[in-house]
């Protein structure tokens, strides 16, 4: 699930923040390439991301094998850092954002990531975006 | 005009040599925002490209003031280059590569650029990406 509400909710806050922000086309897209939904950079800030956007309803998000591999390959070729924004929908208002390395692999070969984990190893979007002290959503 | 026929073609050239390419939602989506029509990265080259694309018949492209002021503030957000990709249709096969500031500024507040000029002040995709000597395509 993208979210497409969500996700240009997200781009609008980036923009605020002096990234530039490009959205890829939909997912329907027939020249749909190895690509993320999302790639922002701020030169002032030094940061440079791609973005995959989930949004969830359930407790633990899974995402498919094929959708990681796309991101980080993208992000290896560009030379950016691979992030996942998730919101875990009527459990917390604010994007989480995790990276490809923190997800947990299952034995159907898919990758997921609890509500939890996601507290525990998530960072929030001023951290994300190199504001505010915080490091970790959750104490 | 912008060829997206032409546009894709360009896309496959640079994902084939390694860049990392998004290609932003065609010009007619709502959700519009200011931003090129191409973002290409190549970490191993140390290469990034915002890509503005256009195509004429004509022996002079005119290119509205505000596709180029988009064009330079997404690259200065971003911290990458910004590149025109113009192909003048019927009198040359390849694109020719232009920088915002080789492009003339017309009485009537846009900006122009003759074919004769950019086989002057144009390069090749090669001279883009950095392979091969050549810096001109006019000799």
């Amino acid at each position: 699930m993208r979210g497409i509400q969500a996700e240009r909710n997200l781009v609008r806050q980036l923009w605020k923040k002096g990234f530039a922000v490009m959205r890829a086309p939909s997912s329907g897209s027939s020249t749909k390439m190895d690509r993320p939904d999302i790639i922002a950079g701020n030169k002032i800030k030094g940061l440079q991301f791609a973005i995959e956007v989930k949004t969830t309803l359930k407790e633990c998000l899974y995402i498919k094998e094929k959708s990681i591999k796309q991101l980080v390959e993208f992000s290896q070729r560009f030379g950016c850092q691979s992030i996942l924004a998730i919101k875990f929908k009527g459990r917390r208002r604010n994007w989480i954002f995790i990276k490809p390395d923190q997800l947990s692999f299952t034995p159907s070969l898919n990758y997921k990531i609890t509500f939890r984990n996601a507290l525990r190893f998530g960072i929030d979007f001023k951290t994300l975006i190199k504001e505010g002290k915080q490091t970790k959503i959750y104490h």
